[in-house]
Order: structure tokens, then C-alpha cells, then sequence
């Protein structure tokens, strides 16, 4: 931590810092300029001392933060790549995974075909929502229970492990018992009692990134989940909120190499969520791999025009179908395979 | 509603969009232009249908959505202003209210010395945070229920009712037998699941701005409480996230008249933590009662430079006190008055 | 300046950091931490040094730099307040200014109608745009030199200065010709050539903000003016844009007190520019004066409904009466006068 | 246009919005209903009559948009890609397109290697700045004329066109006598003054997105070199001004799509100046190319230790090698070629 102090800053200020320092049992040392003093801080667990400790103080005129405030998740802490197992599909590894499905279980037909369709076009993980998150307390809200139990249907017959989302910390117990893997949703990010609790759940955990949180921010709240001990955890970048207008979320596509050099966990891509729009699923998803994702979490909907939720970010089987082929040939370009 | 057709959309792709809107109970009216037909849909509930529903069929450009999303909260659902009653402190009447205290509970004497200090500085409602969510799970995170006991022993002593954040659903009872008023912080304005909780308390909730969520969200958001019959509800700006980077947060004054025109309920504003720094402070607490704000959640702490949480946005006892009697005359300049 | 180098970076690495802060004249000083090794480095003009000189090099993580990038616009270089005299009216002394006028002159009847009703309401200054930087090609794009004529006719009519838009290098030495004072639109802020000639024209210049540049880039930008002798200059916060879309943009509310610590210069705000719609304008406007603003620049119109140009944005002439007495209480409530 | 009238607006308010809109030439189609009256105007130019017009009357909610703004640079004019012919080479076909060389042009010796570089690597097109804006008066602001020349020596003793950037409108003429290609940089997309000049100067033009600019405005500037008659336009996306700060400017990867299905022009990406970091470049520009951009714009330097500009986020001529060889790779999978 670097602690710059306002010029002409006294003698007794700069004391202060050190004391303060000290009592941290922080290393010290002062560089004395013409103009202004800078004091470095120098310790292993900088990361986690907020800067207001030092800002506070009179005559220190800002403070910066070398160390980094996320420490389980970054690569410092673990060089090697995490592979996470959801349900025996590795994801982290050479191979891109695609997790592919309905935004929300409406009923057994529609997630059936829906099952059966992205399986056949090459996806090896399904995804459904169950509890769904809703801006607006007249809409929607997902079948909860029912829905989880059609999922669990689902893997049965498919063969497919299966991952949605839990929104509520008391329900993470209920969607363990049928859920491969659990997904945290982009509001929820920061929602630290419920990252405590999916963090507990023994449950591979895919983070949806906030909408407006930083790779910095996002890497801390990962640290949520890594700190119960639970080291199944995947990113998912899934766009951000800019002045844009054409698009619902601008995705990040620096976000994947940004997290691959300051972290080890595997990162995937929603380009559904960020696109709001189907036609522009397929260049999102191929710039994705491209840029090194390991994988994509695409929503495919058996009659997009019938669905109850999201059906113009949704794929019909077909396209989704022909997407998948596309990817192919992006993912061996980059010498990865689907 | 208004569906836009694409140019050169076919008789059969207007008529599925009549249909649709039919099967909904809307009134259709066509528009036939020379390039293009937009079809007008109207009905009293079209706020709460999604505009996917449309968007997904063929030959459809665009759709724009002219009722709002929410309902309750909205100005037109009730023309009068809301008046809220915390423990006999009303707010949204003549009289601008300021709650004030410590970011944190620390310990009893940290406690008891700010409220003592702010209820003589004039303030009539005290905060201070029990459960705190933090970015780092390795920050301190709150006295938790040893704070909400501290909470109503400086309510005993100093007869002023007190506000605290819950976190977690699981909780909201909890911090109901302590507190006068429930407080959703930003990271948990669409955590839905906690607002259904909150409006269910019977409790008034302050329910502060997502720090990236848009007034129509917000109001969105507090549809969930009111939809309970939980009519208690105050609004808390306390910045968004811009590229601005002089500031934690910046304040967005234009949200207190856009407020006032489309919504009846009273609207805080947070200089603290949009601020981030308590030199900030003062001129952003006038700049809001100025621009017509109903009350200010100002944090005070009795010594910042060895609070545990947010010292350097944190004013001195002595610094509000200096603030307190500023406001009074920029108040009285409005026609308010503290 | 702090450079941070890599866990691991070998003394090789540490030793081409120093040599090249050497050549570049500055101290060095080594911070020998148990994992990293900070180097800090010092000198008076480290503000001027890109960061990339050292973040180049190998083993270097990070730079930060802690000397700003403006020099002449910084307080530290000058203490005292700067007041701006346009054409005998002071700006930045006790008084309030309030500038108002047209978007845009479009006849000698509209122009001479503002300029009466803006001088009888109080307004010192007298606003109107002759060359109109207009998004598209097909828009009206101002009078141009007819307009300025009829600008220096207001003035000697009404006897007040005028301010008016310069967009083009070539047309500075006729703006200067007519108008008192030169403004510098948003959309120019980094049209470092106009910055310039602006700077050499010896006229007073109002340099609003750049919609989407940060405080630091503006004050750097003000430094391309200062450096050209001229220390006539005048900040305006026009709104910043961001991700609400209920305002046109988000006027920043603490840019003011943020420069007040930073700069000497003036600080005056546009309220009409960031809403976008008059009836947002008063509360934004008394907001602004509230934080400490020592001026406003507000679009009147003799009759909104029929303007050219932001009819939307304009306040008639009765509104801005009201408006004004409004705004001489609040003045006088922060120890101002209008 | 869609004018929506306030619940309860009056017959007379209804009939002065048809009146206006007579006035104007429009179509106008009332839609009654229950709650609100919607005024729907269509007409061939409805994108270029401001909403304000219709705004600003009694008794309007809000008025909504339809047309585009833009008209020249829409699909809708042309349906055609348009492909731009510089120097021989074609940017909008099937063959993607490598624009390569340093940031500034430094000295001859300097520009000689990158060009001889870039060219070996597979660069068609060599860039180089030699008017430089510089955000800070006491950077380095370019060569000037000295680096036009130097650039035209490159290009014949390589057989490249050249591309570079034009700051001030008096200049167009002299960097037309040297250039293949005129640049326009992001702080000038909206320097309406330039593009117009640029528009009449016959020159190919490379137009920078405005860093917070939307894509709708963006292809409004592109309109006014469209309006001079010259068609050579091509569009380019090199990052946008977001919260995020891993990066200098988030890369808009979505633009890519978007852009190609609302206009005919070309588009290209900038991953350097997005990055603001080598190490960041190779993700992005294969992404780009992936999600169907025409060619890249990268900064190559023959030794970016020793940069005068932005040396971090330059290739060196051996990284830029290696990255054309992913990128043959990457742009055969997607149907392209180098």
C-alpha cells in the first residue's frame, strides 16, 4: 500500500502513518521527495486492509492499494488452471464445454424437447431455470420446486448433468439435492449470504458476474465461495451495463483474458444474456472461444416464440444446431475442440 | 406498446402480431405508413407484459414499451405524496429529516457516543449497521445480533428510533423486533427474495438504489414491497457507477425531481457513501435538500480515524454538527425546515 | 510515480527501472518488500512522464502515478482563487452569474425577446449559439456570422456581454471579434487544436466538460488553454453520460466541490444541457448553487414551443423569473448573492 | 415518431400535435385509447425532424423515436456492402484486412523497421501518427509534416498505402497530399467541422468511434462524410468508456454485429488502443475477427521499450508475427482469409 502525503505534510503526520502502520505490523518505509513524502507499505496481507485505515489520517493526501483485495482466486495464490467436474464434464480443460437450455423450466414438454435437442447438437451440460430472479414482481417467477423436479427428469433420460439457479440462501439445500451444479445469478454476485451458503454446499458453483462489478469485485466474491473451502467454482462473464443502447449488456470480451492472467478458475460465456437478441448470439459466442473462453452457457428454446421468459435471446434448435457446427471450427482455430 | 414493423413485413406477419395481441385482450390499432406499419397495442396492463413477446415474432423491427413496468410506486397508481411514519418520525411531510450514526456498530461506547452527538446536533432517527455487507469476506462483517441489541439500548437511552440493514431473509424478523425500519441496502435492491421478506415484515424499509440500476428498476424493485401492502417505503439515492473515478460513487441529483414527478414515495439521499470521503460531504447533503430531497442518511462517527468500517467518509461529531446548522438555512431557502 | 514490479522480478529487471528513471532525471528510491519490490520514484514534473515508459519494461507490474497529469489548472499551483472578468462581470468572486439566453439565435425578434426577459430577470451574461454542432448533417446548423452580428447588436441594445460557441480553429479570430467570451462545447473539450487558438485569442473561454471525460482529462484539457498564457478560463459541468436514462445526462453534483479542492478556476454549471427537459432544470439548478457553484448557464427562450434548437430543454421567460427568485434565496443561504 | 399524450390530455392539446405535425408534412394516425391517446406520425424523413418539436407541446408524455436518425450510412439506403478501395487495397470483401505500425511516427529509422516488419508479417496497410492528440499540452504532439514525409517514403519504398490521423480541418488538404487514407480520431468523431472537410477531401476515410459514443451516433457522424459525396467511409471500433478499469476501454465486440445489420460500411477493430496492453492484444483481435469484423488496426513498434507513445500496448514486430499466424487460423474458420 502506498500512503502519498500532502505537501508540506508535518513531521508528527507522517509519525502517525508509521504508528498506525506499525500496529498493523506492516513494514515501512519512507521516501522523502522534494516535494512530497511517499510511504510504502510493505506486508503479505496488505490486500485485505482497507485504504480508509490510512486515509483518515490528517495530512495524507491519498492512498493506493497494490496488493489485490481477492486472494483465493487469484493465480498468485494457485498457478495451475482449476478444472472443475460438473457431473463428469470437465470444465477448465482443452475441450469447450457448451451448457445449453431454456432461460425457465415452463413444463415437462418444453424442457424435454429442449433437452433432447441441444443434447443432439452437441451440448454436454443442461441448463434451466427454476427460481427465477424477476425485475418485476407481476412477472413470471419459474415453477421452483416443480421445475427442479423436471430437471432432475431430464438428467435422468438424457444422461445430462444439469445446472440452475438458486436466488434464495434457504433454498440452496433443496437445489443441491437436484442440481449437479448451481449457478449464482448476475444481481446476486454480491448477495454474500447466499455465496456463503452455495459456498458451503459441496455443489460446483458457476458466478455470474454483477452487471456493473468490476473483474476485481467479481474475484472477491469468488473469494466468498473459495473460502468455505469449495474450490468448484467457474466465472461467467454475461455483459456489462455501458451507455450502449443496441444491445441489452455490452460483453466484456476482455474480461477473458484479463481473468485468465489474474486468476485460475475456468471462465465461460453467456451470450444470450448479454445480447437480449438472437441474431446476435452466434458472433458473440465464436468471438468468445476465440478469446480463449473454456466455455458458453447458451439458451435454447424448443418454440422461442411461445416462451414465457426471454424468447427473443433464445435459439431455436436449429439454429442452435447450426451455431454449434460454427463453434467447431472456431474452437480447433484456437486448439481447443468442443 | 408500439410494434414497429420491418420495412416490407408481409400481411400474414402483421396479422400474427394482431393475433398475439388478441390472445392477450389488447386493443390493436394499425398504423399504415408508406415504409412501414406500426401496430399501437393498448390496454391498461401492458407495463406488465414483456416486450419479447412481440419482438420474437417474424417481420417485427422493434417493440417500445410506453406504460411503465412498475405500478404501485408509480405517481399515477397514487397522487398524493406517501408520508412515512418511523417510530413517530415522519418523512415526506414540510420537515426534511436526517438520520444519522456510525456505519457500523463497533462497541457500546462507540455507539452511545455518536447517538448522543447526533441527536444533539438535531438528528432524528439513528443508523448504524449490525449485519454489514462487505466485498472481502475477510473484512470485518458486523456485530450481527450484539449490534441489533446496542441498536435498541441507544434507542432506550436516547428516545430516537433506529434503522439497520438486513442482509438475509432468514433475518428479517430478527431485525424487525429490533429496529423501527428495515434497510436493503444497494447490492440488495433486486435481491427479490429479501424484498418479498421486507414488505412482508410490516416494518417501513428504506430501500436504497442498485448502484447500477436505473429509476424505473428502482421503482421496479420497490413494486415487491409494495405489492406485500407494505405501503411504508423511502427511497435512498446514494450514487451510481460512472467512469468518474474523483468519487466512490457519483450522486445522481437529477434522480430526486424524476423521483418527485413519477413516484409518491419519499425519496434520502446518502451523501456518505456516493461521496466516500467526508470532505465531499457537505456540499452534496445541501445540493440534495436543495433540489428537494425529503431526508439525509449521513454517517457520524464519535472518532474516524479508528472506525472499523468507512472511517474517511465518516463526519466527526463536531463536523455535523457544523453541517446540521448549514442545512437549516439551505432548508429554510426551500421551504423546508429540519 | 510508483512502479511495482513482479513477484519474482530479478535484480536485472530492478536495475533497468532505475536506469531509466536516471535518464529521465528523477530520485529513486527502492522499497525492498519480503515479496515485491516497489520503486518509487520522484521528481516535480512526474505528472508529465507517461506511465508507459516504465510499465514497458519487464517485470514491471504495475504503474501508478501520483503526481497529476494538469499542472497549471491545479491548485497546488495556485493558491488562490482565479476570477474571470467577462466584459466587466466578475466570475468566481462572491457573486453568483447567471448566463442565459437561446440554444441557438435564429432571428433578430428571438434574440432581442431573450435578452430583454433574461436582463430583467437578473441574468448578467447573455448566451447564444451562432455555430451549432449538431449530431446530424441534416440539422440546422446555426445561423453563423449573421448570428454573431446579432449577438454584439443584444449587447449593445441590453448592455451585457455575450458568450458564444467557437467550433472551428479557423473561425476563433471572428468569434473573438463579436463575443466577449468563447465557449467551448462538450464535444470539443479534446479538440486540442481549437483548445489552442482558443488559449491565444486572449478572450475569456468557458470550457464545458467532455460527456464522458473524466475531471483529471477536463483539467488537463483547461492546461492546453493556461499554457497558452491565457488564465481566463472557466469550467462547466454540463452532465456526464452514464447508464440512467430518465435525464439526457447525469449532471455530476460533486465534480463541483471535487474542482473547488483541485483547481482554482471558476466552476459554473449548465442544468439545461443535462436535463434536457425544463422542468427538471430549477431543482438541478438550485442543487448547483447549493454545492457551491459560482455560476449557471441556462437556455431561456422567448417561446420554447417554436425554438429550432432544444425548444425542450428551454425555460420560457416567465419560468426563469420564478426561477431566479428561487435562486437568490438559496444563494443567500450558502453566503452568496445572485 | 410516436407522440404519447398524458392520461386525461385534452382534445385541443391532441389537436395542436396534429397540427404540428401537418405543419411538417406527417402522416398522422390517432390511436384512442382507454387511458391514453397515441399519436402515431410517419413520414418518409421523421429521423431528421427532432423529437423536441413534438415534446415541448402541452399535454405530451413523451415522444419516441422510430426512424433512425442516420440515413446515408443505414442498410436501409444501401443495401449493398459498400467496399473501400485504399491504394489498391480492398476493406468490405471477403479477404480481412491487417492495418499495422507504430502509434507515432518517430524518426526514419524507426518507421523504416516497422514497415519493413508489418509488411513481412502480412500487413497490407501501413499506420503511423504524425499529428498526435495528445491529452496532456506538454506531451509529445508528432512529427507534423516531417512524419507525413517520412510516411510517404515508407510507402514507396514498401509499396503500402498509408493511413493516417488528421486533427485540424485546415490540415485535410496537406495530409490528403500524403496519405492513402485520412484517420479520424475517437475525441473527434463528433468534430463535425473536421468531418466535413474530410468528407470533401475525396480521401478514403477511417472513422474512430467516439469512446462514449453510441452506435446510432456514430453512423450519424459517419453521415456527415457521407454527405459530401464520399462514400469511402469505413467504420472502426476501438473500446468504450465503461466502469471497468482492467482495461483502458472495453472493447464493444458486439458492435461488430450490430453494426453490420444496420449499416452497409465496412468495419474494422482497434485491439490496441482498447487494450492499452500487448499482452491483451492477441485475444482481442482474434475475437474481432471472429464475430465477422472486415480487418484490424494494431499497433506494431520495433522496439516498444523505447516508444515515445504508448509503448505498452505496442506489438513487437516478432509478437506481431506470431499473432498473424492465429489470426490466419481464426479468420479460415469464420470463411475469411488474411
Amino acid at each position: 500500500m502506498i500512503v502519498e502525503m500532502r505537501t508540506g505534510a508535518s513531521r508528527e503526520e507522517i509519525d502517525d502513518v508509521v504508528l498506525k502502520a506499525k500496529s498493523l505490523d506492516l513494514d515501512v518505509q519512507l521516501n522523502l521527495g522534494t516535494d512530497k513524502t511517499v510511504v510504502a507499505l510493505l506486508g503479505s496481507n496488505t490486500g485485505q486492509i482497507p485504504t480508509d485505515v490510512f486515509a483518515v489520517l490528517p495530512g495524507v493526501e491519498n492512498v493506493t492499494r497494490i496488493m489485490k483485495p481477492y486472494k483465493l482466486a487469484s493465480r498468485e495464490f494457485r498457478h495451475r488452471n482449476t478444472v472443475v467436474d460438473c457431473g463428469g464434464v470437465k470444465i477448465g480443460g482443452e475441450k469447450v464445454v457448451v451448457i445449453a437450455g431454456p432461460c425457465a423450466v415452463e413444463n415437462e414438454k418444453q424442457l424435454m424437447l429442449a433437452a433432447e435437442g441441444v443434447k443432439k447438437a452437441g451440448a454436454t451440460i443442461l441448463r434451466g431455470g427454476a427460481f427465477k430472479p424477476r425485475t418485476s414482481p407481476f412477472s413470471f417467477q419459474g415453477l421452483q420446486k416443480k421445475g427442479l423436479e423436471l430437471l432432475a427428469m431430464a438428467r435422468e433420460q438424457f444422461g445430462m448433468p444439469v445446472v440452475t439457479e438458486v436466488v434464495n440462501p434457504q433454498d440452496v439445500r433443496l437445489v443441491s439435492n437436484f442440481a449437479d451444479m448451481l449457478q449464482i445469478g448476475s444481481r446476486n454476485m454480491q448477495n454474500f449470504a447466499l455465496l456463503t451458503d452455495a459456498g458451503k454446499s459441496g455443489r460446483p458453483v458457476v458466478l455470474k458476474r454483477g452487471f456493473s462489478c468490476t473483474i476485481t469485485e467479481w474475484l472477491t466474491a469468488a473469494d466468498y465461495l473459495l473460502a468455505e473451502g469449495n474450490n468448484q467454482v467457474i466465472l461467467c462473464e454475461r455483459g456489462i451495463r455501458t451507455f450502449e443502447d443496441s444491445i441489452r449488456f455490452s460483453l466484456d470480451i476482455s474480461a477473458i483474458p484479463v481473468l485468465k492472467r489474474n486468476s485460475h478458475l475456468p471462465v465461460i460465456v453467456d451470450p444470450s444474456h448479454a445480447a437480449g437478441h438472437y441474431a446476435l448470439v452466434p458472433a458473440i459466442a465464436k468471438a468468445a472461444i476465440a478469446a480463449g473462453a473454456d466455455g458458453l452457457l447458451i439458451e435454447v428454446h424448443p418454440n422461442p416464440k411461445e416462451a414465457l421468459v426471454d424468447g427473443l435471446q433464445s435459439l431455436s434448435i436449429s439454429d442452435f444446431i447450426r451455431l454449434m457446427e460454427e463453434l467447431r471450427t472456431v474452437a480447433a482455430s484456437v486448439g481447443r475442440r468442443l
